[in-house]
């Protein structure tokens, strides 16, 4: 253990000695506005790949290599010299971010990043650049600073984790030796609070997303003269949208539930053992309450346990100023459920996609396209790998980590489950406040300083376990 | 009779030997955008009112006058030398049109004018541009090609039709001298076919048209991370429109058929006399069939007879390419309803305002904003004016012209109904196929020719009535 010992402090002390440097790396990532669903921008995906892939490279990590998909590159590197007998551990994170519209509501442009009160206010703060990064800092102050790192690492860093699930589905299969590992370290989620408290996440929703697109008459009709006798294509749409949720919050689609993996005792103690207050959570985003929702759950079960249906967007016919009196020729939404184990997101894509087309009227024609789609996910509390996270998190936060299950959706974690037989443990050190996906996203830095504390940690706690514990299902 | 006659013969070989000058002067006028609800269009539609007062001064009408209005201008002008023993007559049309979107279907641009096969493509064609033209000439044919009218003439020609009642509104309210006559003529409808059939309005829909807005969370969310727990102002606007309307058909809101007229035998009668083949009408706007729609009402009676409930836009969220997981902060719609005697839509509006805040969850905030409002209207089948108007199309078109009811609105014929007293002939010469409101808006130039004769006819059958006559209520 001494030497090892040594190991951590020398890495920790490296990080200390280039924060200055690491910080204005951080800034050069934010400023690449790699966003995934925007084809303008794949310029700019592909200048972070290969930013990263240089950071790789810089850090001591071997190999570093762009892979061309059907979407964005993916960025792979490795580190193979801890030895046969300490495990391969494959990192995981996306130097993608979301969208940044509505523009005019963030404060500092979102490529612009802002420093105020130890907090960074940037587009992929939070979700999910800064997270890669200090991966890459982690790594480098084991291979650069101490001269090499306790466990094996591989690198797996995506840039479509906000658009499409299908390029690294698709790398995963075709590409298993590059991947090759004992466990994956997911880190793509959040903090249990701005308060210094760690969180584990052991638990993931699923998605499908899809858009649907409702067309009648071959072009837009008068509403006075064709009013009432042809289906608008809107009301067809809102109908079939409503009707997808009945009054008691359940979604509609049949075999929907069939595979729902209904929460434990041990789930809902988890849930009633975290500290929530809901009415500062309401005011937080700026509602006056939680929704209705679907019976039997408590609010944070519904937002991380159970299913959903959510529309996402809508549009089609006129949204302009006054008035325009027309039946529109389509009318189309964007619409998405989250999905929870064991559901299955090709299965639920095809029902959807059915259902939608069997209560249309005849008299419309519906198109379901889906968009995205991905497996919900759940990693045995029992395993090894959280008990030594944990170590590493109280050494790096002074605190326990919260063990618990998240709403959001990391399909490539689901993907390598189930094609490379790799169980994750997911660590993240964004805000749960953070404003993901929405404008003004930011991050505590001392989050970013922390996180690279307890990555140096995990390497370390992780080199005690033999390969085999890490397999462990 | 003799005089008049060979006033009438005057006054047609009039038109004759000007068709080529009239022609040029319909494709000047076409070519001015006049989209009311464009504001960067503000300056084409004074333009355009301008235009219509010089031509209305060439004509040899006097007083020609533009009127600020909190819209557009409205142009007046007057031909009183016909002598008081001679009934005064108000001729109404609109110089502004619809928008122009989606301007990509268009197979020329909407402000150049086709001619193909004696037809004229272009918007405002049919609705109401080449119709306010049109009585234009026929004026003039008589002031300046006979020497003066048979009846004496006041001109009421708006430019917020396609956008707002309420300048007309207020116009009528504060400038009655203006509109002072006996009877009102309004050409805004079309033909009862392409066949060179005339017809006769008797009856219009009113119209409410709202934006409904519904806000939640101060901004958009991730929706893996609050699915399930907040109200989606998407899903919430589309459970709101879809309850507005039940599985009979009916609109639910409280009160909306409280002052509905129900269809009598002779107006059933009437609808069952119109020539129609559902089967080419449905081939024509490119639908498989007529919508379920309300039961108890046959197709025709449901497009004109009976109340509606349409939306005309959705909007909020996200819809450019790909996927975006929010909860979008807020979501929107722009609805309508066609409204039938006796159907007050100041009435309707409040009623529709109020039951949308009452049944939205109290997580959200609705807006219900009123654009647009007008009254439907009757006018009496057995009136004298109706019998004089079927003379005159006869005499144009050597058909006789059938009565109808047609489901668009003309809020400022029920205004003049409600305001002066005035009663109303509605004698139009649009195609019933003409794609008002869409791309390609067109009309035969059989119609504008056998319009304007027909025009000339009716101020000689009006002539021969007594202003009491024409009054008659």
């Amino acid at each position: 253990m001494t030497t090892t010992q040594r190991g951590v402090d020398v890495a920790l002390a490296y990080l200390r000695d280039h924060a200055d440097e690491h910080l204005r790396g951080l800034d050069d990532f934010l400023r690449i506005p790699s966003i995934s669903a925007d084809p303008e921008r794949d310029a700019d995906c592909r200048r972070a790949a290969q930013w990263v892939a240089e950071q790789l490279t810089a850090a001591g990590a071997e190999h570093a290599a762009l892979h061309e998909t059907i979407g964005h590159p993916i960025v792979t590197a490795d580190w193979l010299h801890a030895g046969p007998d300490k495990p391969t551990v494959l990192v995981y994170a996306h130097y993608d971010v979301q969208p940044t519209d509505p523009l005019e509501e963030w404060v500092r442009p979102p490529f612009e990043p802002r420093y105020e009160n130890d907090i960074v206010y940037a587009r992929g703060s939070g979700d999910d650049k800064s997270q890669l990064y200090m991966h890459i800092k982690a790594a480098g102050a084991w291979i650069r600073g101490a001269g090499g790192c306790p466990v094996n690492l591989r690198f797996f860093f995506e840039g479509d984790e906000e658009l499409d699930s299908r390029p690294t589905d698709q790398f995963i299969a075709e590409h298993p030796e590059l991947l090759r590992a004992d466990f994956c370290v997911v880190s793509d989620s959040d903090m249990q609070d701005d308060n210094g408290t760690p969180a584990i996440t052991y638990g993931l929703r699923g998605i499908n997303y899809w858009d649907v697109k409702v067309s009648g008459p071959m072009q837009d009709l008068h509403s006075g003269q064709f009013g009432g006798g042809v289906d608008n294509p809107a009301n067809v749409l809102v109908n079939l949208l409503a009707s997808l949720v009945d009054a008691d919050g359940r979604v509609t689609v049949p075999g929907f539930y069939d595979r729902v993996r209904d929460l434990t005792d041990a789930d809902r103690a988890a849930y009633a053992a975290q500290p929530f207050d809901p009415g500062d959570w309401a005011r937080r985003i700026g509602v006056s309450g939680p929704k209705e929702g679907e019976r039997g759950y408590t609010l944070l079960e519904r937002m991380s346990g159970r299913p959903t249906f959510d529309i996402n967007g809508l549009y089609g016919g006129f949204s302009g100023d006054g008035s325009k009196t027309i039946i529109p020729a389509w009318a189309a939404a964007k619409i998405s459920c989250r999905l929870v184990p064991d559901q299955d997101h090709h299965q639920i894509a095809a029902a959807m996609e059915e259902h939608l087309r069997r209560i249309a009227p005849p008299t419309v024609k519906v198109t379901v396209t889906t968009i995205q789609g991905g497996n919900p996910l759940i990693t045995p509390l029992d395993h090894p790998a959280l008990k030594r996270a944990a170590a590493a998190l109280v050494k790096a936060f002074g605190k326990a980590p919260l063990y618990h299950r998240t709403g959001g959706s990391i399909p490539v974690a689901a993907a390598m489950d189930q094609v490379l037989g790799l169980k994750s443990v997911m660590v993240g050190f964004a805000s749960p406040n953070g404003n993901f996906h929405s404008p003004n996203e930011w991050m505590p830095l001392a989050n970013y300083r922390g996180g690279m504390d307890a990555l140096v940690y995990l390497w370390d706690e992780f080199g005690s376990l033999t390969p085999g514990e890490l397999r462990r299902a």
